[in-house]
C-alpha cells in the first residue's frame, strides 16, 4: 500500500530518509537559487506578458507541488523562456495585454496545462512527448530564442512594438525605432554587455581579485542580481524614472493570492490546443533537463510521474495568480551545481521566493524593465543554436528539411505553427521513407554463411535463386511498392526458378501487406516461380501462421538465409519444394 | 520525342497498332456495356442527386477522354456507387438537392477533383493513395455500401426520407415508414427480388431454355435493363404513375451540354476537402479494378498516368454537365468479360450512350425510381463484406481497429470522416507500434552461425557478452525507449563487459536516434561497459560515417554477429577492443 503510494508520491520515499547532511546542503543550494530566480521570475514574467508579481507567485506553489509530486532530485520548476513566449501567443488570442481577462485567461492555460500533463501522467501517455525529434526541438527552441531576444528589444529601446512573428517584430521596430528613449538605451545597452561579460569574464575576474573557487563560481551566476541592483540604485539616484524610463513599479506586497480559474466552455476551447503545445514542449524541455541531471549521478526519472508532478505544479499555478510553468534549464543547473540533493531544496526555495514576495518588492519599484529585458536576451540567446542546421544537414536530408522548416515555420507563422509543424514533417517523412523501402539483392560473401548486397560486397550467388532483403517492416504503406519491384526484378530474368524473400528486416506483416504477399505468390506460380522466405522473426511467424498465407505458399519457410540457399541451389526446379513447409 | 510524349498520352502508343480484330471485339464489348450502363448510370445519377442524364452525360467525355489518357485496356470510367455516395454527401453541404446551386456545385466537385488527380499524376503522387491500407478501404466500402442501401430504401417504400448517417438515415425511414406508398413498394420489392435472383439463377435457366453458354452468360447481365423495360411498361400500362408512383419523367433529350463549373473562391474552399477524399477513393478503387483486369493479361497499368487519365476524365465531366466520375468495379469487369482489347471499346461505348442521351430518353419517362434504387441495392450490397472484421479479427488486433473503427465513423458520422479516420487511425496505429519496438536478447544456435531469440530457441551465450537485436529501424519516436530498455537490462547484470547491438533489423538511424545511441555509449562506457556493433547494413553505415558516432564508439563494428561473439568471447575486457574499428 505504502509502495504503491510512494509511486504517485515520491516525497513519501525520499521523505522518510530525510537526514541533517541533506537539509544543509538544500538549505544552501535554496539560498542561492532564491537570489537568482528573483530578477528571473520577474523578467519571464514582463516576456509572457504578465504583472511582475505573477513571476514569483508562478514559483511558489509550483515548486512545492513538483516537490511533492516530481521524480527529479534537481529540477526546478517555474516560468521558462520558451513557455513563457507561448503562454504570451496563446493569450494574445484571446485577450490585451494588461487587461484583467489576459491575466484570467493566464490561469485558465495554466489549469488546463496543468490537466492535460495530468491526464498524460495517469494514462501513462509520456511516450507521445518522442514524437517530437531531437532536430525539431533543436530547431524549435533556436527560432523561440530569436524571436525572444527580437521581443525585448523594445524594451531596450524604449518604444512600443509588439508583435508574434519575425516579421510583425521587424515591422513593429523598425516603424518605432525613431522613437528610441536615449536613456533607456543606456540602461539596457551596458546591462546586455554586462551580463554577455559575466557570463564568462565574472568568474575569472572574481579569482582574479582573490575571492576562492567556489565563490567566484557563485558570484558570477550572481551577474543579474548585480545588474538589477546596479540599474535600480541608479533609475532612483538620477531619477530616471521622470525622465521617461519604464520601470517596474508598484508591486503589491503579498503571499501568492488564491485564485479560481475561469473555465467556462469558450475559453476552453479557445485555450485547449494552445495549452496542448505547452504541455509537450514544456514536458520535453523538463524531461530533457531531468534526465540529464540524473543520469550525472546515476539515478532516473519516471517520465509518468513527471508529468503528474509538473501537472500538480501547473494546476497549483492556477490557483495561485500563476501562469504556464515547467522545469528550468539554468535553474536547474544552478539547483544542481549549487549541492541540492533532494526536492526539500525546492520547498527551501518557495520559502525564499514567498518571503521576497511579501518583504523585497517594495525594493524593486524602481527596477527598470530594460534591465528585465536585458535578462532576459542574454538567457535565451544562449539557446540559440543554429549549429544544428549543419549537423543535420551533414547527417541526413530529412532530419535537415524538418529542422530547417521548423526554424521556417516558428520564425514566419509563430509558435504554435512552428511546433505542430515541425511533428508532423517529421512524422510525415518518416511514413514517406518507409513507403518506398530500401529493398537489397543480397548473396553469400566467400566461406561464410553471411549474406549482403551484391553491390556492395564480394558475394556467391545462384543464377536460378535470386534473395531479396526488404530493408523494412511491410505495412500498407509499403505494400504496393514491394509488389511492383519484385514483379519488375523477375519478369527480366529467365534462369530464374527460386525467389527468397529474406525477412530478417521484415519487423511487422501488416494485413494489408499479407495480402501483398498472396498477390505475389501468385503471381510468381503464374511464372512457374516458387517464393521462399527466410529469417522470419518469431513475432511475425506467429502472426503469419494465423492465417492461410503459409497454406498457399509455393515455396518453403526456412530459419536462415544459409540453409535456403543451400537447400535451393541443390534442387531442380521449385515444383519439388512445394509440400515440404519448415518453421523458423 | 513521340514515346516521350505517348508515355503521357498512350493512345498514341497503342492507337497507331489498332487493327480490324481489335475493332470487331471492341465493338461488341462497347454494344454490351452500352446496355448495361443505360440503367446504370441513371441510378448512380439519382444516388447523387442529381437528374437523371446527368448520369448518361458524365459517362461520355469521361470515358472518351480516359480512353485518350489511361493506361487500362479495360477500365470503364463513369459514375461509381461509393463516389456518388460522397458527391452528395459533399453537395448536401453547399446546397439544397434538386435546386440549380446543386447541379453548379457538381461540376466544380468534379473540376476540382480532376485537377487534384492530375497535379497528383504530374507529380507522381501516386504512392500517397497506398496510405490507404486495405483493412480501412474494405471497411469504408463495406459501410458505405450499407449506407447507399438504406438510403435507397425510401425509394422503394415511395417515402420522403433523407440523412447522411445511419442514425439521420434510420430516425428519417422510421418516422415516415407510416406513408409507405404500396404500389411503389410492389414494383420495388419485385424489382430487388429479380434483380437478387438474376444475379445467380438467370443463367442456369437461360441455359435450361435452350440458350447457349456465351449468350445465357450475357442475358444474365442483362438482368437489370430486363426488369427497366418489365417495369415501365407496367407503369406506362396501369397508369400507375397518376398512382402516386414516383417516375424519372421527362429527361430532356440532347447531347451533354457544354457547362462552365463555378470556380469561385468561396466554393472551392467549401469543396476542396471532399474533393480531395472522392479523388483518392475513387483512385483507388480505380487503379485496383485496373490492376486486377491487366494482371489477367499479364500486362501493367502505370499509376501516375492513371491518374492523369482520370484527373481528364474528371474535367470532362466537369465541362458536360457530369459529376465526379473514376474506374468502376462492375462495368470494368463486364467491359473485359465482353472482350475489349483495347481503350477504343471505351469510345464506342461513349457513342452508345451518346445516341441513348439523344433517342431513348423518352422511352424511359414511366421508368418507375424505385427500379433504379432497387437497381444501387442490388448492386451495392455486393460490395459489403463484413467477413473482413472477422479475417482482421483473427490477423492482427491492429487492423482489427482501424477496419472497425473505419466502419463504425463511417455509418455513424458519414463518409468524409468514415475514410480520413481511417487514414489517420492507420497511421498513429503504425507510429504507435514502431515507438515500442520489440527488442529481442538472441543468442547461437548450436553448430551454425545463425543467431535467435534466447527466449524462442535453444541456443548458446556468453554471460559476458549480450546481444540485443532491435526489431525497428531507430527514430526519434523510439530513440528514448531503446535508450531505457538498454540501460535497464545492463544495470541488472554484473558479469557483462560488452554490449552488441545486432543492427540487422534497423534499416535507418535518423539524428534523434544516433544522439540517443551516443548517450548510451557514454552511459555504458561509464559503467565499464563496450558497446559493439553488428550487421550495420551498408547506407546505414554510410549514414553512420558521416557522423562522429564511431570515433567516440567503446567497441566495434562487426560484419556479422558470428564474428563479433567470436571476437568477443576470447576477450578479456572491453578496453582491448577499442582503438581497432572495422566497416561492415
Amino acid at each position: 500500500m505504502m509502495s504503491k503510494l510512494a509511486r504517485y508520491i515520491p516525497i513519501l520515499d525520499w521523505g522518510r530518509r530525510y537526514d541533517r547532511a541533506s537539509l544543509g546542503d538544500d538549505v544552501m543550494a535554496a539560498v542561492i537559487v532564491t537570489i537568482m530566480l528573483i530578477p528571473q521570475s520577474l523578467a519571464y514574467a514582463l516576456l509572457a506578458g504578465m504583472p511582475p508579481e505573477a513571476g514569483l507567485y508562478a514559483s511558489i506553489a509550483p515548486i512545492l507541488l513538483y516537490a511533492i509530486f516530481g521524480t527529479s532530485r534537481a529540477l526546478a520548476v517555474g516560468p521558462v523562456a520558451v513557455v513563457s513566449l507561448m503562454t504570451a501567443a496563446a493569450l494574445g488570442q484571446v485577450a490585451e495585454q494588461g487587461s484583467v481577462g489576459y491575466a484570467a485567461a493566464a490561469l485558465t492555460l495554466a489549469a488546463l496545462s496543468g490537466a492535460i500533463l495530468l491526464v498524460m501522467g495517469l494514462f501513462r501517455l509520456g511516450f507521445l512527448a518522442n514524437f517530437l525529434s531531437h532536430p525539431v526541438i533543436a530547431g524549435f527552441i533556436t527560432a523561440s530564442g530569436i524571436l525572444i531576444a527580437i521581443s525585448q528589444l523594445r524594451h531596450i529601446l524604449g518604444i512600443e512594438a509588439g508583435g508574434a512573428t519575425l516579421i510583425e517584430l521587424g515591422e513593429g521596430l523598425v516603424a518605432n525605432v525613431g522613437n528610441t528613449h536615449l536613456a533607456t538605451l543606456i540602461i539596457g545597452a551596458s546591462v546586455t554587455a554586462f551580463l554577455f561579460w559575466a557570463r564568462r569574464g565574472l568568474k575569472p575576474a572574481l579569482r582574479r581579485i582573490g575571492f576562492g573557487p567556489r565563490l567566484s563560481d557563485m558570484g558570477a551566476k550572481a551577474g543579474p542580481v548585480v545588474a538589477v541592483i546596479a540599474s535600480t540604485l541608479a533609475v532612483w539616484a538620477l531619477g530616471l524614472d521622470a525622465r521617461g524610463v519604464a520601470i517596474v513599479g508598484t508591486v503589491p506586497a503579498s503571499l501568492p493570492p488564491l485564485t479560481m480559474p475561469d473555465l467556462a466552455p469558450d475559453i476552453i476551447a479557445q485555450l485547449f490546443l494552445p495549452a496542448l503545445l505547452i504541455s509537450v514542449i514544456g514536458f520535453v524541455e523538463s524531461i530533457s533537463v531531468a534526465q540529464t541531471l540524473a543520469a550525472k549521478k546515476r539515478e532516473r526519472v519516471a517520465p509518468n510521474q513527471e508529468l503528474i508532478g509538473l501537472g500538480a505544479a501547473n494546476l497549483g499555478a492556477a490557483v495561485t495568480g500563476g501562469f504556464p510553468v515547467t522545469g528550468g534549464f539554468s535553474r536547474s543547473v544552478v539547483n544542481f551545481d549549487a549541492g541540492a540533493r533532494t526536492p526539500a531544496a525546492g520547498a527551501f526555495t518557495a520559502l525564499g521566493l514567498a518571503f521576497a514576495a511579501l518583504a523585497l518588492t517594495p525594493l524593486i519599484y524602481f527596477l527598470p524593465k530594460a534591465t528585465l529585458a536585458a535578462t532576459i536576451i542574454v538567457a535565451v540567446l544562449a539557446l540559440v543554436d543554429l549549429g544544428v542546421l549543419r549537423r543535420a544537414w551533414g547527417y541526413s536530408r530529412q532530419d535537415f528539411a524538418a529542422v530547417a522548416a521548423t526554424i521556417a515555420i516558428t520564425l514566419l507563422f509563430g509558435v504554435e505553427l512552428g511546433v505542430s509543424s515541425g511533428v508532423a514533417i517529421s512524422v510525415l517523412l518518416y511514413l514517406y521513407k518507409t513507403s518506398r523501402p530500401h529493398i537489397a539483392e543480397v548473396g553469400r560473401i566467400k566461406g561464410t554463411e553471411h549474406f549482403r548486397n551484391i553491390h556492395r560486397h564480394a558475394v556467391e550467388t545462384d543464377p536460378a535463386v535470386v534473395t531479396l532483403r526488404v530493408d523494412e517492416s511491410l505495412y500498407f504503406a509499403n505494400a504496393r511498392f514491394l509488389e511492383d519491384h519484385i514483379l519488375t526484378r523477375v519478369t527480366e530474368d529467365k534462369a530464374l526458378r527460386h525467389v527468397i524473400l529474406q525477412c530478417s528486416a521484415i519487423n511487422e506483416i501488416d494485413l494489408s501487406a499479407l495480402e501483398s504477399l498472396e498477390a505475389i505468390n501468385l503471381r510468381l506460380k503464374e511464372m512457374g516461380l516458387a517464393l521462399h522466405l527466410s529469417e522470419v522473426k518469431g513475432p511475425v511467424m506467429d502472426r503469419l501462421k494465423r492465417s492461410h498465407f503459409l497454406d498457399a505458399l509455393t515455396g518453403r519457410v526456412f530459419l536462415s538465409q544459409h540453409e535456403a540457399v543451400a537447400a535451393l541451389s541443390n534442387e531442380a526446379g521449385p515444383s519439388s519444394a512445394a509440400n515440404t513447409k519448415k518453421e523458423s
